[in-house]
């Protein structure tokens, strides 16, 4: 598979995540896809991704670099959304955040079979305080 | 620049890194380099090194993945390491720990001029809190 064609693919696996499209989740991922070393599964995996959803609904998800190297794609992701309640521990209580989550995905053929993801938790942590503690 | 030149130059790099040879590092870092959106500069990048290492004297970059696309690198690094005293604003106290970056740089001709980094700083925080709280 060519860089151009990987990265093609994973932008309209993005494409499918922003539309809620799950009926098509399985075209861009694998039955025995494993996130952050835990063995998901598909079903896991559009378990988690519907709660992300159920928690934030203006969740989007924008590809700010993307950089391909067959078989792997990594992502930075940038976030403007008000997750509701508590979202990754944090009591953001529908507040708009901004963060970005630096993600690496493992392709075999054309679907993920392996995610390592980390979102920079901290960033909203410190636009918490500042909210909470008004200057 | 070839994708396979520019993986090199980056594994160049992290070894230089690794022996703490900091009058090469401006080989491999642009003197406008910026880290996270601040424009460190050289001389900045190499104090934030320098004080990484002060900190953490066990300190050692292992790269686990590596995705290149000219002219970006992304990198997924992995760490085994004691810091001591507080790091990342945790109180590590020199307990060895292991926890992930997921980093992507923008090179212009050979040389690093933007980085953004995350850092799991929730992999270390559990593997205090479970030091904290033997069962």
């Amino acid at each position: 598979m060519s860089t151009a064609d990987l990265s093609a693919i994973y932008r309209d696996y993005i494409a499918c995540l922003n539309r809620q499209d799950w009926s098509e989740l399985g075209r861009f991922v694998a039955p025995d896809v494993r996130h952050n070393g835990r063995a998901f599964g598909l079903a896991g995996y559009r378990a988690m991704l519907e709660r992300d959803f159920a928690t934030i609904p203006d969740l989007a998800f924008d590809i700010r670099l993307l950089v391909t190297e067959p078989p792997h794609v990594a992502a930075l992701l940038g976030f403007r959304c008000s997750p509701r309640g508590t979202f990754l521990g944090l009591p953001v209580e529908g507040r708009t955040v901004t963060f970005t989550e630096n993600v690496f995905y493992t392709f075999r053929d054309a679907t993920i079979v392996d995610v390592r993801s980390i979102i920079d938790r901290g960033a909203i942590e410190e636009q918490i305080r500042d909210a909470s503690h008004p200057a």
